[in-house]
């Protein structure tokens, strides 16, 4: 079907707007008109080829949120008129081993993304959320609780997930304590998500600035991560920390805040030059995350309207969506842009 | 006591006969005439300055087994005529976290090194096992089984327990595959205690002239890490990998061999440049760890006489030692030099 969207021409255009053709849904799919669509930093860097090449016009977004306007006849779990959101993927190869354990995210062959991906389905290039209309596989299509606001509710499927997952997998309880390295979209989840879960948690951050939202979303305190006697009172201090900071940056003053056996878990891609000498003197590992699973996004989707955790938005029409990529690009931004499909396209 | 031992008097010199002072037992304290003393690399770092400034005369040696002579009067599982052992610790400061947990050897205010650390007794600097008589804490000594002959168990106690200690840490089982990047005094061991733990296990070196000696040791098999079709047929395989490879290395090759959820653990100091993109796509870590407790000390003794798990020695006097040293600088063994404390001396 026809859908409408903002799309780059090439890795130096700006988003423009852009008609196109949406697969028809076929009998496993579900399909969706968008409400809310999150913007993601990624969605800056794969557009503009900064991740590798990509075809064009690329139509970003994978924080999607909708409701159900038709479903295919093998479909079970939703109806029209449902609330839905789809994340960063919309299929995997269903039969490599972390398939089969409900580890899409982790796929060997790689899941289909959301947009910018070959679609298992037709071979065309994958779509994502800056569009009236989505339609995916039901595996990968999650039920949005009602007690989520929808515009909110968008940023829980790629830097809810981000957060999440990794503090689950890593056993975040009471009694631990917790880093979040870098307050910005992903960050203020993490702050929230591990409260939530029952640790203390701390922000590690450059910015003073930021204390006063820290202690908002539930943080105990903040760490200057560039005033050194705040940085040395925090060694050996964490449990885990989840590092949100994006580009290269040095991790040996983080992991000399870790505890024996003690881990820094990153959330973004890297490159860093560093000995680790470190890792031995504790038993400290460094590991990383990338989003979650199907099975995990559902559960942070529940876990999320139990205990009311919502990031922080800035509604906006599509028509800003070039000015908000340049002020995401410019500063970190502690709170997430998105936007208002419906209506921008009305 | 007057003990004799051969000594570094300076970065640069050869070791050589030296008498000195061994301090009298206290009432914690056990004695023992050396037998054996195992011949480490680190011993060579430590004499020669490379790890950092020491007090010379420097007496190496930290795998070392003998027959009791005395104990303290608060002493309660030694005897005169026990066969004992000590590792790398004489001591550790007994009060933070980790020393209650048991992992003296992560001792938040660093454990006493067996050499060339200040003796948390009397001040003075720990002189190892290159030597006829060691004294040490009831607690830093272990208990040899009678089934383990007296030259090959010596290396158990830091070359065994460095390699024990990742293995079962990170729960090797039936069903695993574990790495074991190198083969020298560490892979070997490496190799044996891995395939006793039930996992299938490889070695991954750049000789291919090993392949002999890695079957023997129980390998599956070995990849040839210069072989580009070898290490890409090994993508994606581990569970675990034990990286024994002192100096800088690029981990890359072996981050890429990790499964979903495998880690890379480091046993030796090293410095490297890299990208962590690899953790992010299969949540893998990499990790350190230094020795291993004096609980895990025990029970990899009993392990090792269990399974019969001893390691490649090679007997030496005493007078040979400064062309061991330079012939482990030289090449990477695949077996651990033993002296022969005992006729040494006589």
């Amino acid at each position: 079907m026809k859908a409408k969207s903002y799309a780059s021409k090439s890795a130096n255009s700006k988003l423009e707007f852009y008609e196109f053709d949406r697969r028809e849904p076929n009998e496993y799919d579900v399909e969706f008109d968008v409400k809310f669509c999150g913007v993601c930093h990624s969605d800056i860097h794969t557009a503009r080829g900064e991740w590798g090449e990509v075809a064009y016009p690329c139509i970003p977004g994978h924080e999607i949120v909708g409701i159900v306007t038709r479903v295919g006849s093998n479909v079970k779990t939703f109806k029209p008129g449902d609330r839905v959101g789809v994340g960063c993927m919309v299929n995997s190869c269903a039969e490599c081993e972390p398939c089969k354990n409900n580890l899409e995210n982790y796929c060997d062959n790689d899941p289909t993304w959301t947009y910018s991906s070959v679609d298992r389905i037709d071979s065309t290039d994958t779509k994502g959320g800056y569009s009236t209309a989505m339609v995916a596989p039901e595996k990968f299509v999650m039920s949005i609780p009602d007690s989520l606001d929808f515009a909110h509710a968008a940023p829980l499927l790629c830097a809810g997930i981000t957060m999440y997952s990794p503090l689950k997998h890593w056993g975040v309880k009471k009694g631990m304590k917790v880093g979040i390295l870098g307050l910005g979209g992903l960050g203020h989840m993490g702050v929230k998500y591990a409260k939530a879960m029952g640790s203390e948690v701390y922000v590690i951050t450059s910015s003073p600035s930021k204390e006063k939202a820290a202690l908002e979303y539930g943080a105990t305190g903040i760490i200057i991560s560039t005033d050194q006697a705040a940085v040395e009172s925090a060694h050996k201090m964490f449990d885990l920390i989840i590092d949100t900071i994006p580009g290269k940056h040095d991790l040996e003053p983080y992991l000399a805040m870790l505890r024996v056996d003690g881990t820094i878990v990153q959330v973004g891609p890297i490159a860093t030059e560093m000995t680790f000498n470190a890792l031995l003197q504790r038993r400290t590992s460094i590991a990383g995350s990338g989003i979650g699973s199907v099975a995990e996004t559902k559960e942070m989707l529940q876990f999320s309207a139990d205990h009311g955790i919502l990031p922080d938005i800035d509604v906006i029409d599509i028509s800003k969506i070039n000015e908000a990529w340049d002020s995401m690009v410019a500063k970190q931004m502690s709170h997430r842009y998105v936007i208002d499909i419906e209506n921008s396209f009305k």
